[in-house]
């Protein structure tokens, strides 16, 4: 008799993002002459650059020629991405980096997803609060989490790093020793960075504790002042205790393209054991490498007019950020992020939920916004919104607010 | 201190297709003036065609304007991709199948690899011998496996059903009792396959004692014979106890393109769980959906011109497996597979061993295969060689083996 993953019953249902829809889909059919602006979701509205437009319409006629046909890519990726990624992502800011320690993949989201396969069950993890939620989800699902806590809203074996406006939203070194550390900046949701020198106090922890940490690097490319890293690689001794995650969907619009790379350094070891090695062998086992095509798209936001482009993008949704922060805090709201992150983080005001801060939100001004509560307790009284939009809508939709 | 998952430093170094690959450059190297020919790829070798290439150019075209762009797919697929994968794969077969059974992903090696995540690490799992590594491997990695004992090439907790001439290549009911049981019908390495009376035997065992099949048909389109079934769903009370991958790579030529599926049927259930809601959560959390522009290429596989195109392409490859299998019975060889199948599993002659006759057959015959040793211990003994060649290689191949 077979049994199923018992782990998976424990966890709570997913909620936030199809109650946000729900309760919009119920205002419109109320009100069907309000038109309601979306600053909720975490998907980008701008189309393909035209440098990536241009390398998907050649890769896909290669493929169309018996000469050129790709079949089975290399599990690990294409040297020609895996080199433009070290030299631009990481020799161009002083950073050492081989082909051999870069994993290209299908995404930031199934990277983190599974990068728990290489490691024992038997590790106290910790997390920020509020947190994105496969980091959490995932744990859960391999059995590291303990059991989930509707009461506190917490799972029992997972230690929370709670990033608040007291703390700056930096998360602080955990009471609890930790031997996994998730780490995301800048941060989704809140939109807060670290600067290097806080960051190297976090790899000075792992490396004096013997933890290692998992480094979401997918808006790093949102980042605007100088001292914030764009790498966790650019600290002293991250190459010892760090794996980064890096995405290609928020800096060139891939959501619906998929790519995304995991570096995990050679001097990544424990007890003699290569991590870089591990995940090779659960690469090459489990994953069949991203599609030719797109790993020359990947190629293409590389190139001068890709690096160009996308940058005329980030800065299209980086003025809609600033819109949103800047109106916010003219009509008198308490907000950060949005200055090296597209995501803006908004204190409730009159001491509200965050849900009944949503409700307002949508009956007053008929715009949508992400509950913080849905990231974990510590986003309670918060609202997350982003700077995905089109200019038109985010404009209006900060007038509307203000006028509230 | 963070600890590694153990189990991977159980895996036996997966050396096949290197050493494959290392005798062939030696042989190269040391012969400038032979041609090698290799039948040992599985990898496809004609061009994407014109349906699919079509589809792939009007999808990235979408991509390149606001209004047509797609972000984030739907996790599980994109509902005209269900939709034509139901009707197609199924309906038209006289199964039925809702789209909420279906899920897309990049892949059948993905879905075999990551299948495992839902069920519980204690269950004792059944492989057939010789095998696609894949099941083994990813079992092992999740500890299901026990120990590997190099002198018998087993893993000390599976179970393992013995393919071999004697029983025409089809595995027989385990005597120790399995709780998920992997079967490739048509098979690979060995191209056999079964019919539809002897996988209802299986399916009638999986019930009666409460197992789960993970049902790989990822070459049911070699299928010519009318009495071997193309789904396990064909098979009467099969959507009670299997999952099934669908892969587009070989029956599409999708290998550098990934897009594959796997059906979780409603009715799949143990203790009130259900096995479909178990995959989605898994599938959501842990991936972000296939590209839009695959999905729509996947699409384009199933119009009247997508079907045409890629059953000549197939027709192409089975005239390769008819002239291997031809031509090595006619030069006194004794071979299976290659009806239903575009591998042909070749017993090796004078008793050798699988290395040894590949040796041989480098050597004499200047022809690259792939020992069956490689795929389990019952594999030894033969050698796999495929039908994805070209046609003037085939030919010749053959040719030089008739003269050894």
């Amino acid at each position: 008799m077979f049994k199923i993953n018992e782990e998976y019953l424990k966890l709570p249902g997913s909620y936030l993002f199809s109650t946000v829809a729900r309760k919009q889909r119920e205002f419109e059919a109320a009100h069907p002459d309000k038109k309601v602006i979306r600053l909720s979701i975490g998907d980008v509205t701008q189309p393909l650059v035209p440098a990536v437009i241009d390398a998907l319409k050649k890769a896909t006629e290669e493929m169309a020629h018996k000469e050129t046909f790709r079949g089975y890519a290399p599990d690990l990726g294409y040297d020609f991405l895996r080199e433009a990624i070290c030299k631009n992502d990481f020799h161009a800011r002083g950073v050492q980096m081989d082909t051999d320690e870069i994993f290209v993949s299908d995404g930031a989201k199934s990277d983190c997803g599974n990068i728990g396969d290489i490691f024992s069950v038997d590790n106290r993890v910790a997390v920020c609060d509020p947190v994105y939620p496969v980091y959490v989800d995932t744990n859960a699902m391999a059995g590291r989490a303990g059991n989930y806590d509707a009461f506190t809203e917490k799972w029992t074996n997972l230690i929370y790093m709670p990033c608040m406006q007291e703390n700056g939203f930096a998360p602080e070194l955990p009471k609890e020793e930790p031997d996994i550390i998730y780490l995301c900046f800048p941060n989704n949701p809140t939109g807060a960075t670290v600067t290097k020198a806080q960051l190297q106090t976090w790899v000075d922890y792992a490396l004096r504790i013997g933890a290692v940490i998992i480094y979401d690097a997918a808006y790093e490319a949102y980042i605007s002042e100088d001292d914030v890293p764009h790498s966790i690689y650019e600290c002293d001794g991250a190459k010892a205790c760090a794996i980064e995650m890096r995405s290609f969907s928020k800096c060139a619009g891939f959501t619906g393209v998929r790519l995304g790379y995991t570096v995990v350094p050679k001097e990544l070891m424990q007890d003699g054991v290569s991590l870089n090695a591990l995940w090779a062998r659960r690469h090459g086992t489990k994953f069949n490498g991203a599609p030719y095509i797109i790993q020359r798209a990947g190629e293409a936001v590389y190139t001068p007019e890709g690096k160009r482009q996308t940058r005329e993008q980030i800065a299209y949704y980086m003025n809609n950020a600033r819109i949103i922060r800047e109106g916010l805090a003219k009509a008198g709201y308490s907000v950060s992020g949005g200055i090296n992150a597209p995501y803006i983080w908004m204190k409730t005001p009159d001491g509200l939920t965050s849900w009944e801060f949503f409700d307002r939100l949508l009956e007053e001004a008929n715009v949508v916004g992400t509950p913080g509560s849905g990231f974990g307790p510590s986003g309670e009284g918060y609202l997350r919104l982003t700077a995905f939009g089109t200019l038109e809508n985010t404009l209006e939709a900060i007038e509307r607010i203000s006028k509230m």
